[in-house]
């Protein structure tokens, strides 16, 4: 049976839970009474209709139905879940509490995504404290699958199950709180960096850009995948945990931050920290970390590249500055890089979807030489690729240096008829044919190129005419010699 | 001509700056007393071999030599750039300091690793000042971008020009700093992190463990691409950089952290904040920052998940808790998902790469169903593509639906034959056809599959024996229809 949530105030950080239940095929239930909640939860929905589902390489549930709620009596009756989300408030929390208990399913979880008050204060005059736990989300809440789970000892065991149970099921992280503390664990980080950031500010030591890029071109990519302390065992490298620890002990007492209150650095903590970090990360040797955190960190990058933002405009900007090969009179060198380790697959070389994605880029080095660039194309002029064919002759592995050389066997009117063929020195990789048709970007109908790059490509048409046709030039898939 | 790095101290940072600069085609001297400096450093070499390169889709310059100097003044010599990385101590980097200047030319960049020293603190007694900066990296340097570059009054302004200069063709990111303050600008954020998170384990509020995942699977993925401004620019959405920072003005008075000297949040600071936000992202709309950001995640996200590490590795596991369409009687239904923001491209479609990618997938996803799966795999026996014909019929765009049906061609002996059809509902996209040849993984040659696979395959030739051949296969690029 399809489950239901109620979804009590509907902000960013409501509309954010309202689209992770429904994405996830579950029917949601929302009570707000700011008029524009309706227009903010679709604005939210949309924006997570355009990106959790790119998370998936399968097909995710059929959404579920959402409905608004005249009143938190008529959200909460039939609920599974109950998520409340109104402002950060320890009065207005407690009145909304106890406007759901006299209508919600005694079985039913209620989450508070408070970021700063602990579950027992949230619980004062229940009329059954067990089911009220904090669920606290991060944003986008469709998105980022952290939630920290903080019940006080008045919570009922079997609740506490369901809601891990349910958050897991709906693909997140849920963190289970040892101890209810103000603030939980991520924001009293983000909150210290917050104040710090603040003093930075106000001293005029650095803007807000400056401070965002001392983060996000550093530290900030190392944590999206390590936290601060595999971070840092891998830093500490052989010497260990322990060794690292204890030689950045000195840095407690120097004035590095304005957080002045610090724990002793006991032999007992350092041993605490140790041992912890040797059941986290001591599967693994160190050396094995490093290659993890550098493929992290490199698929991370170029993801970023991708999206040219951050450390990936900086990366396209250095490729620029790193140059490209002038054509010359014969084959045109369309392709020379590295093989990243994130192109092979479980058989250990190059995935053959690589291989098209080397070949599109010679094919879009082709084009930016005949003048078809990116100027080109925003003035509405492109070629689509309408045929491919492949042959992957030989093996190629990560690190490997792969160059790709282009013939152009024809180019009259809208078609262009590309040959290229990728090389590891002089090895022979594989081939890559391609029929492309030149498109009115407008209409999406074939068109005649402009005079300048049909110009272009004649010459090329005309220097590569005297070629001998390559071999596999034509075939089919599976066709004899 | 070849520029020269003179690297004076070769830990795990002396050793990542030696191959950033090795890696952008300078000659490297290292100077070191540690007999085991010359393994250490090729170790680190090696780890940044296989990722740098990782990250440019340009072939880098040529490798620059390694050598190793015997000393300080022999390393230093006819250096253009010396990074001292000796231990945090400022008796020890005075020292060094001293003996660089007496050989060093008195144009080259002296940089130092210091992670808390002030560049007036390092000149201090120093013969030329000026040439003296802090020019603090992050590890790993071969990978992460950012360099904080700290000038103090007596520096020369001129070697502070050319060393920004240097990092940037380095394809580093250098922050020039303001002001000099302890600890620079991110350390400070590292540190006061580090303290909040010392007291968290000193009390049992959370292990290492569970700190480094409140962090990875929130707001770390975050500080990836943002930092914290721009993050809570988005956050505050519509209402504004200064509402947001004005309702969470009182949190600045409560025990979010034992950071708790605390700046006051005077109207003029919160001018001055988002002031600088408007400055630094006031070029994009709310709604635009909204889907950088969430196409950034998606993008980093998905990187993780290939690498089946954090938040990716979560992502894998809820893919299979989301199941897969068994297999039927008729053609085989092998992928159904959604395309990712991340798959378009300029000509605003689907890029033609990732068609192969979806049909690799189907393959992928046809040879588990007969039975040539991970565990298959695992003991030595594969399939490799030999040879792809795609063929381009229709545009598919982010957010659309799209679904491969799969019809086995053939299946004796060694050769596998696969004929994929992807569409959108019933819109036909593309056709894709594969030969793929069985292989032995251990001797790389081509052999029977076991016959387990071969008789789960038999099935399905017999069952599509009596399909019609599917309309495009055998045809070659370009062939008349």
């Amino acid at each position: 049976m399809t489950k239901v949530a109620a979804i009590i105030g509907g902000g960013v950080i409501g509309g954010g839970w309202a689209a992770r239940f429904l994405l996830n095929g579950w029917d949601v239930l929302v009570s707000d009474p700011d008029p524009e909640a309706e227009r903010k939860i679709s604005e939210v929905l949309a924006n997570a209709r355009r990106s959790l589902p790119a998370l998936a390489d399968v097909a995710m549930p059929a959404e579920g139905k959402l409905s608004f709620a005249s009143s938190i009596g008529e959200a909460v009756t039939s609920a599974d879940w109950i998520q409340e989300s109104v402002p950060e408030r320890l009065d207005i929390k407690h009145k909304v509490m106890a406007e759901i208990q006299k209508y919600c399913r005694a079985d039913a979880v209620i989450g508070s995504s408070t970021s700063g008050f602990k579950p027992s204060e949230l619980q004062q005059g229940a009329a059954r404290p067990g089911q009220i736990f904090v669920c606290h989300p991060f944003n986008p809440v469709y998105l980022l699958p952290l939630i920290e789970v903080v019940p006080s000892p008045a919570s009922d065991p079997a609740i506490r199950d369901n809601c891990v149970a349910t958050l897991t099921a709906l693909g997140m992280k849920p963190l289970l709180v040892r101890k209810e503390i103000d603030a939980h664990i991520a924001d009293r980080f983000l909150e210290a960096v917050w104040r710090e950031a603040l003093w930075l500010v106000k001293d005029g030591i650095a803007t807000t850009e400056e401070i965002d890029d001392a983060i996000r071109f550093g530290f900030g990519l190392r944590w999206g995948q390590m936290g601060l302390f595999e971070t840092y065992r891998v830093a500490g490298g052989e010497a260990g945990m322990k060794h690292f620890i204890a030689q950045f002990g000195p840095c407690l007492a120097w004035p590095w931050t304005k957080l002045m209150d610090v724990p002793e650095l006991t032999d007992e903590l350092i041993d605490m920290i140790a041992s912890q970090s040797d059941a986290q990360s001591g599967m693994h040797t160190i050396r094995e970390l490093e290659r993890i955190r550098d493929d992290n960190l490199v698929g991370m990058m170029r993801a970023l590249k991708l999206n040219k933002w951050g450390v990936g405009a900086l990366l396209a900007e250095h490729d620029v500055r790193m140059g490209r090969t002038a054509p010359g009179a014969g084959l045109v060198e369309t392709q020379n890089r590295q093989v990243p380790q994130s192109w092979t697959d479980y058989n250990g070389h190059m995935n053959e979807a690589h291989y098209l994605e080397v070949f599109a880029a010679a094919t879009d080095r082709m084009m930016e030489i005949i003048g078809a660039d990116a100027a080109y194309i925003a003035a509405g002029n492109s070629y689509f690729t309408a045929e491919t064919h492949i042959r992957h002759i030989d093996e190629v592995h990560a690190g490997s240096n792969i160059r790709v050389e282009t013939q152009v066997l024809s180019g009259q009117g809208k078609k262009l008829h590309l040959f290229h063929t990728m090389y590891d020195g002089a090895r022979l990789l594989a081939t890559g044919e391609h029929l492309l048709l030149h498109v009115n970007l407008e209409t999406r109908a074939t068109s005649e190129p402009l005079p300048t790059v049909a110009a272009a490509l004649a010459k090329y048409v005309n220097a590569h005419a005297n070629l001998p046709k390559p071999e596999g030039a034509g075939r089919a898939v599976g066709q004899r010699p």
